[in-house]
């Protein structure tokens, strides 16, 4: 069994959690404003808050992240604009959490499915498929075998520095929604 | 009607020239070789040709290119490493494009979809959609319509800046079909 730790309360944060049970996996919650108190129990740590609010949660934790896999789900979007996103162009959220937390597995995922298509695992008429970018192998093959025990697909999409086009792939799939050219069951399914 | 003309004879080419002949619109094709002697008639110019003949094609066209409508469907892939773009991190081939032809009116469109998806007009179990980007409204509608008339859907992306967000999703697509890990008549489906 591997347990979980996910920060944050949000329509993310309990659909991950939803998967991880499914598969019979063991998933406590951590809400932000207990985020520094509670302790991080879990193998994996997802943080599932917007990217604001990561900074402080390494800040609060980073003794205990070290050597943890730190599951990345967000989508670095400047929401006042709707136009770009707050990292470098050539960079990624998950590549600047990496920095920050050196010896963590950072793993990007998540980001790319929206939670009412991980809730029902269905995008249209595919399976909802979580795509997965990362350094670690091990720390892939351990988060897919939870996601996938849970009913939900998963396809590697390579290293770390994939998570740029997984970060823009969320981009374009939320502008597309806030534009309600695409609603929120859907989105861009994997086809293999 | 609405006339194109395709430059590049590949795989890309003939399926795109099927689904405007599908549709009842002419099209006319241009091989590399013939670049600069043969003329652009159509109203609508496809550059069907890998990234790096781009440059050689605008050279030899710049007078005729001016104020028709220019269809960018590149991935500017790296394919050496196939690990990067050659193109600026904040940028994209389309951008590049414009800032070349000023007065065409750039679109991108069809790096998402492969050319296998693009013949059957399906993808897994959705209809291929083809992306389009863009910063002239009336030039998306005419290539819009000329992709729906030939049975195949369309979605607007948003303005030309968005072409950054399909280029890392059509590289995205490429490294995960070049792995063996999606096959070339699969990909993302647009799912609404």
């Amino acid at each position: 069994m591997t347990s979980f730790t996910i920060i944050g309360t949000g329509n993310m944060a309990n659909a991950i959690g939803g998967i991880v049970a499914d598969g019979g996996n063991d998933v406590t919650f951590i809400s932000q404003s207990d985020t520094g108190t509670a302790p991080l129990t879990g193998d994996v740590v997802v943080l599932a808050v917007p990217y604001p609010a990561v900074d402080s949660i390494i800040d609060a934790y980073s003794d205990q992240l070290a050597g943890k896999i730190v599951v990345d789900i967000t989508n670095p979007l400047n929401f006042e604009t709707f136009d770009s996103l707050v990292v470098p162009a050539a960079s990624s959220a998950a590549a600047e959490i990496q920095a920050k937390v050196p010896s963590a597995k950072v793993l990007k995922a998540f980001n790319t499915t929206f939670a009412g298509t991980l809730a029902t695992k269905r995008v249209g008429d595919s399976d909802t498929t979580v795509l997965i970018a990362g350094d670690d192998a091990a720390a892939k093959q351990t988060l897919a075998a939870v996601v996938e025990a849970g009913g939900v697909k998963t396809l590697d999409a390579g290293a770390l520095s994939r998570a740029r086009e997984l970060e823009a792939l969320g981009f374009l799939q939320l502008t597309l929604a806030v534009g309600e050219k695409m609603s929120w069951t859907g989105g861009f399914a994997t086809v293999r």
